[in-house]
């Protein structure tokens, strides 16, 4: 059967993303990514920068960013916490643009918020720590915190919010479809495999 | 890089053995399921039914069955517990018979055991509840305990036993180099996949 709608989840550094874009250039479709981060900006009146730093990070501590985040738009959150309201525009925006048609999802939870449509494919891309440690000092630069470091920081907050936000754990293979470690198999082969099932090949 | 040795870790149920058997036989490389369970046996003095039953299930609840197990056999396991007499065998014939040559191993925690080795290709195969409750009443026929309740109660005892010998967690993405759903992605196009994975292409 074929898939329309590609989620890729991804551990930070794995190439997730990129393999995401070539997988939609061969298919032809949209593909989301840093893109949803504006829509989720422009339906919650957040700043984008925001966004991009909440939208998968651990939900909580969120008092202070809701009291200035909203300046001038009271009532908007109906009282939810700010990660609580980004996540359910985040939702929103998934499901909507999975109505639209055939399309690549990077990240934000989508696997789980397309858990029921029957038209997806869902994956899940890791890698070993040192492919993702050298693949993130050439691709974000040097920093403060060593790779290793940074990794372990942002997969611990991708995790807890996965968690908090699906009650399921993250990376755990019997939520996708399949699962592939890039650094093993190869980013062009990721993406060779992807494509084929996409396609129902 | 071609990958000699497959591992095929996988939900009771969900046609990993199927999958390993047809790999092997489209790689014309040895299949190890049930006659891993055979050598484990010549090699401990088990009865072959024994190991089967306890080789991959939950280790404790030993006394008994050392005691009498090893009637005749004074001071062969040195004091160990049967199951890890059991793990400590199972893990020599696991590396012997990856030092023999290319071949698939099914199950019995060849994946952690052969973790240090550079040329295997480590797997996971899962399947959806009503795909595997299905497929074990055909294969297996019809059981007092509904079929939901037997791959619980086999799924359960496969992730305490991996969880107490290798101190990972069962089904965890990043233990494998490839995760499979078969009941979303089919038997053959997972035999496909590994192939194409194991010859390099």
């Amino acid at each position: 059967m074929e898939k329309k709608i590609i989620t890729i989840s991804r551990e930070f550094g794995s190439g997730g993303s990129t393999i995401g874009r070539k997988v939609a250039e061969k298919l032809g479709i949209p593909f989301y990514d840093k893109e949803l981060v504006d829509q989720i900006a422009v339906e919650s009146g957040f700043a984008p920068q925001y966004v991009e730093e909440h939208g998968e990070h651990s939900p909580g501590k969120s008092f202070f960013s809701y009291a200035f985040a909203h300046h001038g738009v009271p009532g908007v959150m109906n009282g939810l916490s700010t990660a609580d309201f980004l996540w359910n525009i985040q939702c929103n925006v998934i499901l909507q643009l999975a109505d639209k048609g055939p399309c690549v999802i990077v990240g934000r939870n989508a696997d789980y918020i397309l858990k029921d449509r029957k038209d997806c494919l869902h994956t899940f891309i890791h890698a070993d720590m040192d492919f993702r440690a050298d693949r993130i000092v050439r691709l974000y630069g040097e920093s403060e915190k060593s790779p290793e470091a940074r990794l372990q920081e942002k997969d611990k907050r991708r995790r807890v919010n996965y968690q908090h936000y699906t009650g399921r754990t993250w990376g755990t293979a019997q939520n996708y479809d399949i699962c592939l470690n890039s650094s093993a198999i190869g980013i062009d082969e990721c993406v060779d495999i992807i494509v084929a099932l996409a396609q129902g090949k």
